[in-house]
């Protein structure tokens, strides 16, 4: 389970995703709803008005339709989850989201596969009880996503804990996947951090992407390129090969 | 401010609001929905079916009539708020929704003042910023409240960031209040951590009392006795002639 | 117990102290040797050589002369404990040593009080037992400071957790002082924050004080005008006697 | 390097390292003194009296002699790296000691290699200017030491923080090493973790084992079974065979 893509969905989206393909992603992330930690900051194509919306959603369609991936998608609310609902093969519930209960039961009323990112402050004993606000609902596809943890270290945007790999290979039956972007927030992180996941037990990874990073409307600095993705596409698999 | 009450709207949640407002509570504090870890754990009489929610709104109508004081109630979604707002003076956004931020946009929709519990990763930059998600809606009426983020510390169950009262204060037009209920957890710490709040400079506090706390179903060893609240409020009283 | 004066001695040492006395303080700070994180910064009077060594001494001895207050300084080696030994009246254990056993032990074997600082990690259940240390080989005069412990949080230099007075206090027998000074690292933070302490039940308070802040060598932001001084100390003064 | 044996020197720590010094180990752990975070707790062989000290040199005598492997011991003071001295051929700096700066100069003097374990609540950057203690004293030989920081999570007992390792890789010219054991805390967390610190670039690793540990005095549930021992070696080699 390999999902690469942008952070955001803006004009590179189409190219970056073409790319990622070739190079053996499984899975495209599509930002079309961004969580800010404010309102005044842009916050995805899926915000900026109908028309904007409209376009979002058809560059999904036709990279799906180019690539014959699957789409991964954030939606921040139960009216998100219907907008999206055509679009995507699987949901993703952020970061900032993942405490919030009533969201979750929402999505636990889709019949789609879901990625709950771990909350910044949530313990692991925490997180597995969080699962079920969706599996109570019927929806048992569940995806768990290590992403990092909010502690006093500044070189890293979050701290990545890797024992959270194993942990919740042990103690839950659901995938286990790492998100090393975010993990870390510093692109050269995350060649390293990504095989450590997969060495620690992870049954896949997220990295953000872009043709481009310096013109990523978001997350440009911890965003691969795409020669970079490649480099890891190909340790990943001499990696495969002695497990 | 005064804030007090029960956590959790009980059988011993009208003798208890009685109590404290005859002590001098200015507001009560009405939990009807309760944000758990968990689907499985009892999340308030508001989540055991349609003849408890009704109950517990009577409950809460009654409390208000017999004491003139205003409630406080927290809601975790739109279906919520819809719910409880004939019967609520103040909404209150918990710490597991406070970064959720499609859920603050439904609250800035509302004509009633909203209490913002701080999330438990929350720098107090993004809190700050998190607060746009509510006045650009319209509604510009918003209590800060610190109520302790999670450390490595395990005395107590968050740590108290007391800074955050005056920095609030200093960098905001907002009231700020603390929640030494909940950013303790430990009983025997909620009067001095109550005091220093409003030492720093608070406009209020929320704490957690109950008549029975052995026998509360949510956040007993926290809540205080109604003895301690007496204490409580006249030290308040005697901080407050010095000021 | 107002300990109160410049960060490190320089030559704004002596004037500010005079000044800090006059205003109330019951003790000076004396910072001769400089716990930093690395090697090539100024690390203190203490550390430039033989004469600035003799040189602060003296200043100190000239201090403790005018104004009749005891002196507190911190050593980070059983050598600088001998150096300072006849100069102080109260040793400093700083928070960077705090878990550095053996040298706990060398304090230990000291006739003179000991103000252990809390380390940036330490839980209060750890902090209490490693008074041990220092009370097994015959000191029993420690006095506990809690001085900020290292979090998630950047508006502030360390997150001042206010609980530990109260706790310490509870579960000990030793006296609790703060030190909202480096406990915020922001001088506009540092009044309220001291009064919070106070109004929790702290003992004392530890404040950096210099006549012009701008040209400190170390921890600038963090010290109070004398001006500020001032008000402080009007402000303890009212709240002592409400209690 | 594989550093490994139990956490400290006991009676089966001749037969331990034997077997890990079979298996494949590059290095021996030999805790004679130990940090404790109170007075009161065993504190390893070389606090127990002159004769448990004498006997536990003589056992790491004879277990190098028996394997000829490097010994690799902790020393808490500049009395205990005299008393090392003639034994070991690595020191180490525990994280409770890693920002007690003169005692760092003391390691600096020292002609053998230095492991320098990161401090709990030490952010990258500030270990890498630590680090200038030691070589400022001329000694360049340092080895750094992931092995966990503080941080909310409870699972585990520290939080291991792999991005450490690219990133001190990257940012120094020392050999970085991570310690599974105390950076999880939990027996079957270190193999992946182990893995993990290779994948992301690490030169070695220190892990703790012990033959019977139930029967430690310290660290027992975060001991490897020498079975478990065995099994990462081999894993660590298919690893070493696609780099």
């Amino acid at each position: 389970m390999i999902i690469a893509g942008p952070c955001s969905i803006d004009k590179h989206f189409i190219p970056t995703c073409l790319k990622v393909a070739e190079l053996g992603a499984t899975h495209l992330r599509a930002g079309l709803f961004k969580p800010r930690s404010g309102a005044s900051r842009w916050a995805g194509m899926g915000n900026e008005g109908e028309r904007s919306l409209e376009l979002g959603l058809e560059m999904m369609k036709e990279v799906k339709a180019r690539t014959g991936l699957k789409i991964v998608a954030e939606a921040l609310s139960e009216e998100q989850i219907e907008i999206l609902y055509d679009y995507v093969d699987v949901f993703q519930i952020g970061t900032r989201n993942q405490t919030a209960s009533e969201l979750l039961r929402a999505f636990g009323r889709q019949d789609k596969p879901i990625i709950l990112k771990r909350g910044m402050a949530t313990t692991l004993e925490e997180f597995i009880q969080y699962i079920s606000y969706i599996t109570y609902e019927g929806n048992n596809d569940v995806v768990l996503c290590e992403r990092g943890i909010r502690t006093f270290e500044t070189a890293t945007r979050n701290t990545f804990d890797i024992s959270a790999i194993p942990y919740l290979k042990q103690n839950t039956t659901c995938k286990v996947i790492g998100d090393p972007s975010h993990g870390t927030g510093v692109r050269d992180l995350v060649i390293p951090v990504s095989l450590a996941c997969l060495a620690a037990g992870a049954d896949g990874i997220m990295v953000e992407v872009h043709e481009q990073p310096d013109l990523a409307l978001t997350d440009g600095p911890q965003s691969l390129y795409v020669e970079q993705f490649a480099e890891l596409m190909k340790k990943v698999k001499a990696y495969g090969q002695i497990n």
